[in-house]
């Protein structure tokens, strides 16, 4: 199933996406919310679905599946070819920042390249949304902890990023982590680990890889997570984007204004955003 | 003013502090939300702690102020001594990182040392909780986008700290994120650089300092992280600890379940934890 937050009328609400359509789920709530109370909901908006309906997708407004994700943790130097790019070893542990719950932005709208700052650059990646979570969790029963799977940019402000050693502040300007264009649930997806993901800058691409080359794969991941937080339904996982960015580019690239990017990953859709500069 | 979250009756709520009794805001709704209207309450709510009346604070469980704040950023290295003491030098820029949401614990609440850990540290702190907020608040007027003040210890993990670059995950452990006793608000507090603060483990003193030491202060703070973030109501900041953290000491003393670690800031009160292990 696909499951979208969106805006029609004045009024924001989830959503089941079917081919060019969407179905108003009729819940009151958040995906948050729907995420929660999946097990008691999925037949009933299955069923939803088949009924068809809904009005046109071109009609609505797409927002960021999870507007407020309680938590936002992204692992850094994932992928091989990102890692040689950007002169690093390969860690031989897992490194994880975060993301400001008020970076999130919908999937179709503007970022924003804050004022002052000229360094804004783009990353594409699979988000894994989680479920029912946990503590705990090994990697044997990791895919039972997780929701379903969007596109995510990871946008960075690169001299943010790196003039502190501490990376979570210059990835998490505002505007800087849309999502979308919606969730597909896991057992639609099944591996995540075999999906093509692709970004684009002006159509032209810029980063091309698997999930198949993750250094460590989502069921790490969440192990590792899980071994001293909670994971909560809705929490997002940003895991990882593979060679290509800007920043590793010769000569150096930034996005500017005007620019548009387009991230893309294999059954999940894509997600493209206009550069502003910030009002 | 000093403004609570607690539970009584098994219901959680805000309520006003006056001396040793507890009184019943009568809102609806969570701290964050009394934080977002404060200027059409706070007549109102004055008059309610006047009036007097509530019951003793005593009969009440006490919460953390803000029990999901939308975002927990906090800065390192941001006291002469604890810098000294950890063999860094002075940052010449602000150095960030986050502590999850599901790490915020109640003021007196036990706090857990994750299984298969045991290098459990404390590090008391001023915490700033914005009220107003913004984005690209200047330091001039960064006194008016926070709300008021409470005592936090930046419980950490210090071997998943280190293991790692990035410091986020090892400061985001459940548990690991006690805060309270109130929050005392900012016209009460008045000048927030030059209070006390201090901690101590089974009644050893451990840390003892003044905020009139930090190296950036709250308004640089504030100004520093709303260049690319807007800073939203109910957000806390950790602004930093002073020297005397455990992970320091030589032989290098980690908290162990029984230990009873107290906060204190001059103005706000304390706040008292027994570790226990993880069952």
């Amino acid at each position: 199933m696909k499951l979208a937050t969106y805006t029609a009328d004045g009024r924001t609400r989830t959503g089941i996406v079917v081919e060019d359509r969407i179905i108003d789920t009729g819940l009151e709530g958040t995906m948050i919310d729907l995420i929660r109370d999946w097990d008691a909901l999925k037949d009933g908006l299955a069923a939803k679905a088949v009924a068809g309906g809904g009005i046109p997708l071109a009609e609505v407004t797409l927002e960021a599946p999870v507007q407020r994700p309680g938590k936002i943790f992204a692992i850094g130097l994932n992928y091989a070819d990102h890692i040689a790019e950007s002169n690093m070893k390969t860690p031989e542990r897992q490194v994880w920042f975060t993301k400001a719950q008020t970076s999130v932005n919908a999937p179709f709208a503007d970022v924003e390249i804050a004022k002052g700052t000229m360094t804004a650059d783009y990353e594409v990646e699979l988000v894994a949304v989680i479920g029912k979570g946990g503590k705990h969790v090994s990697a044997d029963d990791a895919a039972g902890a997780i929701f379903g799977y969007c596109v995510g940019n990871d946008v960075t402000e690169r001299m943010w990023q790196h003039a502190s050693p501490q990376w979570s502040l210059g990835k998490s300007f505002d505007t800087h982590a849309p999502m979308g264009p919606w969730i597909v649930t896991a057992d639609e997806v099944g591996d995540p680990h075999t999906l093509g993901l692709r970004c684009f800058v002006n159509g032209e691409k810029r980063q091309d890889s698997n999930t198949s080359h993750l250094v460590f794969n989502i069921w790490q991941q969440v192990e590792h997570l899980s071994v001293g937080m909670t994971l909560e339904p809705g929490d997002c996982l940003f895991t990882g984007t593979p060679g290509g960015v800007g920043a590793a580019m010769d000569p150096r690239q930034f996005l500017k204004a005007g620019d548009v990017v387009r991230c893309e990953v294999d059954g999940l859709g894509h997600i493209e955003a206009t550069m502003v500069a910030e009002g």
